[in-house]
């Protein structure tokens, strides 16, 4: 790391050494891991790509599963089937029988990817990149429907279920909220599409971001199983705020499970997920509240955008938002100025099929560190817009 | 949990009410955490079912890793890719783009039971239960071949060459050293076989326990890259005595390992894991340490058992033992009886194809857990066969 960077801007948070080259790596963004070298150089580092919840589990949680996490190290973890109990009862789910657990919603993902999404696959776009770049490396025939900024990211679910019979295509994948839009469709509206869309192999409505949605999110989760063709993914880890663990779980009708299950490992999941899903199994009321202040987050969030002229800002349902840049300032640019200039880790929508880079997926935060983001962003878009102001900050050697 | 449980028996940890019904739910042990009400109730529960390695991580590694898992449990992880390179610097294999890390090596064996073995497989029995279940419950032709007694449970290379050819099956599995009867080939023998079967889809080598047969293991991982169809499959969270974090590896040719990660999730593995393999992967004096003391304890343990007239003792090169209870006393009694009486959690083989019930599959542990293990089996063997000692026990209430 270079410490002998000097700038003259006045943030004391100002940061150097971030190594975006590892943007360029892969589709997805480098992890916050190898940005901090294994977490030895957090260094004032912010993470505004990741959308999770920050006010949950309650520290006593944390505190049990920090006293009890050496035995969920030395000792194996539950099957697949206890796991799913405790995700049930958690997730309110009425019947365990209806979910398999995950490491991560990923996991489910790719064995739906492999062995049930066969010759075709719609998916709207832009999407969650394993929607994406995972059937197209398998050979997977895929079809897109792109959200249209002109009508705010939104697509009517009669439009969609035109778009899909259209296509010919045999599998629908949709993001309730969609991942980066965070566009939504109300539960009524998707049991719609379900029934126009019964002919089609498979529908999977990713629920990842729901909980993120509203007091009330209007997922599926009860209604999947009565569908021969439908599966529900949900995100946990993010959930709940602790996503290195990668939890993740579908719902589906009984038989759909039980052929799944067929393809699973036994043990799949590790036993610290296993601990920590006994110990928040009946945190009902303390996840509501953090969902609230998640989403009260993702609000503050959004309204302090719409301060920038440079943004436009896209209606949201979850704990992110999506903006998009003006031309006139470039999005890899700025992005890379502010990790480097200021330790804010944002990312942009260069990578996905559907989008650019003057577009952000934007994770809500708690209001500091959006106060912090929205400083730096000003101060950025202000040098970015003024050759004065650029010069200045590239005679310091940043970057 | 019955707390009224009276027994005359001296010992001070003689234990009651554990549940030995969850022994008939599954195929595999009910786990530790079941038996022990999520680690609420340990109450002198000793584990001698699963074999790992209690003396790794070194305490300053386990300290580190408490100090970062809030970060490792917030963050997302890093890609499978990232991954295996520290697993191939800690595992010494040459090269990373040969390794493909899995969930435990169980998620690689759902992969390539699901993907990969088509048709028919050969798998020597007994052997691991996901080698046998999940290839049945797929639909996949199953051929096998006993250990037997007679030869000390050692098939040798040449006959099970023979056996594969005869058997006209596609695929084969041999783990290496055997689960459970701890028999072993040498490395020329298994590259032996490798090129006697070179016209097969998939061989498989399952080094899960091979760290233990021995000071120089003979592992075959870096030269399986040089066979067009043969996979080795790799233990690591058993092996670095961190079997709650479901961590292994397959190892392969280029090819075949890039075909897999197709269908592999990008981030599969957790954030604990991967701290984990950082803070581990040039830890190989205290590794080697750890397994030497592993093997030491292993070899007590085969020895003390050769004091039990009651048991036949099969050569071992793992860290368990195989022995068969001789026919006048009943196996399940025997272990339900351990458990109940004094809390000592061991496994008969009574689930697994080509064996039975009064074979037992026991763990090495410490020489005080192996002292106390012949302690409580010597009772028991004595009661079992003195009517007078059994009514006795049988009157204390305890079952």
């Amino acid at each position: 790391m270079n410490n002998n960077t000097t700038t003259s801007a006045p943030f004391k948070s100002v940061q150097s050494g971030f190594d975006t080259s590892l943007f360029a790596k892969t589709t997805h963004n480098p992890s916050f891991a190898s940005l901090t070298k294994q977490f030895t150089d957090i260094n004032g580092l912010r993470d505004y790509c990741i959308p999770v919840n920050p006010y949950f589990p309650p520290p006593a949680i944390m505190e049990k599963l920090q006293e009890r996490i050496a035995f969920a190290l030395k000792y194996y973890p539950g099957s697949n089937e206890n796991i799913a109990e405790n995700i049930a009862q958690f997730s309110e789910v009425k019947n365990p029988k209806t979910i398999i657990a995950g490491n991560g919603s990923t996991e489910i993902i790719s064995w739906l990817n492999s062995l049930f999404i066969k010759a075709s696959l719609f998916v709207p776009v832009p999407s969650f990149g394993r929607w994406i770049e995972e059937p197209q490396g398998l050979g997977i025939e895929l079809h897109t429907y792109r959200y249209e900024d002109s009508h705010n990211q939104y697509t009517s679910p009669e439009q969609l279920a035109a778009e899909v019979k259209s296509s010919g295509a045999r599998n629908l994948v949709i993001c309730n909220p969609n991942n980066p839009t965070g566009s939504i469709l109300a539960r009524e509206q998707v049991l719609w599409l379900l029934n126009e869309l019964s002919y089609l192999d498979n529908i999977i409505v990713d629920e990842s971001f729901i909980d993120f949605s509203g007091e009330e999110p209007p997922s599926i989760k009860n209604d999947v199983a009565n569908y021969r063709n439908t599966w529900v993914l949900k995100s946990l880890g993010k959930n709940v705020g602790l996503h290195g663990l990668r939890m993740g779980f579908a719902i589906s009708n009984e038989e759909n499970i039980a052929k799944l299950r067929k393809h699973l490992p036994y043990w799949n999941v590790n036993g610290i997920t296993e601990m920590l899903l006994h110990l928040i199994k009946d945190e009902h009321t303390s996840y509501h509240q953090s969902r609230m202040k998640t989403i009260a987050d993702a609000i503050y969030l959004s309204e302090r955008f719409e301060e920038l002229p440079e943004f436009t800002v896209y209606p949201t349902h979850s704990n992110f938002i999506f903006v998009k840049l003006c031309d006139s300032i470039n999005g890899t640019e700025l992005r890379d100025r502010m990790l480097q200039n200021h330790g804010c880790f944002i990312r942009n929508c260069g990578n996905k099929l559907g989008s650019s880079e003057q577009y952000f997926r934007i994770a809500a935060r708690p209001a500091d560190d959006v106060n912090h983001l929205m400083d730096a962003l000003k101060r950025e878009l202000s040098s970015l817009q003024n050759p004065n102001n650029k010069l200045q900050s590239e005679n310091s050697g940043i970057g």
